[in-house]
């Protein structure tokens, strides 16, 4: 049964080596911001740079490995039904809504809600990263290097699945910006499975 | 007078609130990647996720402001002959060597050079995010966001000059990787200026 995390909500919970962790966008066009750190040494985290080099492409999907800041495989994506997530931009934050919605008493945010959740693992706020955004959906202009934050191509029940390489600490949001979702906060769903058996873990 | 920094090494050093650093190119086609700590509190850096996010653009040029992890105004770019530059990947390694090139004695690259003259202000090889990297040359396809590392458009004596807007420690580089650099490893220069009389920082 999937679970479910509340509108502008955040959680935390351990993955183990060869699990999968589905994230579903139950009502369609909603964000979830994915962290990953290694369950045994919190100091190696997800890497949007080492990604991005290794892959030499902004825009993940189906095949990907996503990589730490070690340059080891921490999870692949092994289904997407979606193919547009952004792994540019940081988690919202007070400041966030601060220097870009001019908020006056602004809302933690998916920054606030992973430091809460991911306290408890050891992770102070200095150490969350570039999040990957499964669902938003930020186009780049390959001229003028101009980036948008446009409404996510994900439809109801639409969803994304990760093989975890090791044993992790996943913390994973429903996104509290206005402009990554389209304007409305909804709930994220999601899932973990058991490894398949007799799954040999090649990173 | 500049200070140079030899093919494939790094340096660190401080800059003050108010003072200038220009990273000059003196050959041409060289990519110097740079970081930025606090320097009276190590764990707030530079950040390419909050920059991206508050500027809208992955191309960064004079008047842009290079923001923390902590949503605080490092660096502004005062001065840019190129108009190119890098911030989307992480110092070349020596995993980067072993993955990408396939060398099997790899070189410790700007990753390396940036660790050892950065840990005596406290810094760990962990601390270490995505770089602004001066002079890099990473255009990203809109359509399909694959990006290639092509040869920098800098020539030589072309510089780029930042303005600290808080008391700093810089790491930076004359970077190590074969491919940033058109196929050969030069050297950087980099020059102090003091403060103009009167300053005012407005971050």
């Amino acid at each position: 049964m999937p679970v479910e995390i509340a509108p502008r909500t955040g959680t935390a919970f351990e993955l183990k080596q060869g699990e999968r962790l589905t994230v579903i966008d139950p009502l369609g066009e909603q964000v979830a911001d994915l962290l990953a750190f290694r369950r045994d040494d919190i100091g190696e985290v997800l890497s949007s740079g080492r990604t991005l080099d290794y892959t030499s492409r902004i825009y993940l999907t189906t095949g990907d490995k996503l990589y730490s800041n070690r340059s080891n495989v921490m999870l692949e994506i092994v289904a997407d039904d979606v193919g547009r997530h952004d792994f540019l931009l940081t988690p919202c934050s007070r400041d966030t809504f601060r220097i870009i919605y001019g908020d006056t008493e602004p809302h933690q945010g998916c920054f606030g809600n992973l430091a809460a959740a991911l306290a408890p693992y050891g992770v102070t706020p200095d150490m969350i990263p570039v999040a990957f955004n499964c669902f938003m959906n930020v186009p780049v202009n390959g001229e003028t290097g101009e980036l948008k934050v446009l409404a996510p191509l994900s439809r109801a029940g639409d969803v994304i699945t990760f093989l975890a390489m090791d044993d992790l600490v996943i913390g994973l949001t429903a996104c509290s910006a206005l402009q990554s979702n389209n304007g409305s906060f909804k709930p994220i769903h999601y899932q973990i499975e058991a490894p398949y058996p007799g799954l040999a873990i090649i990173k």
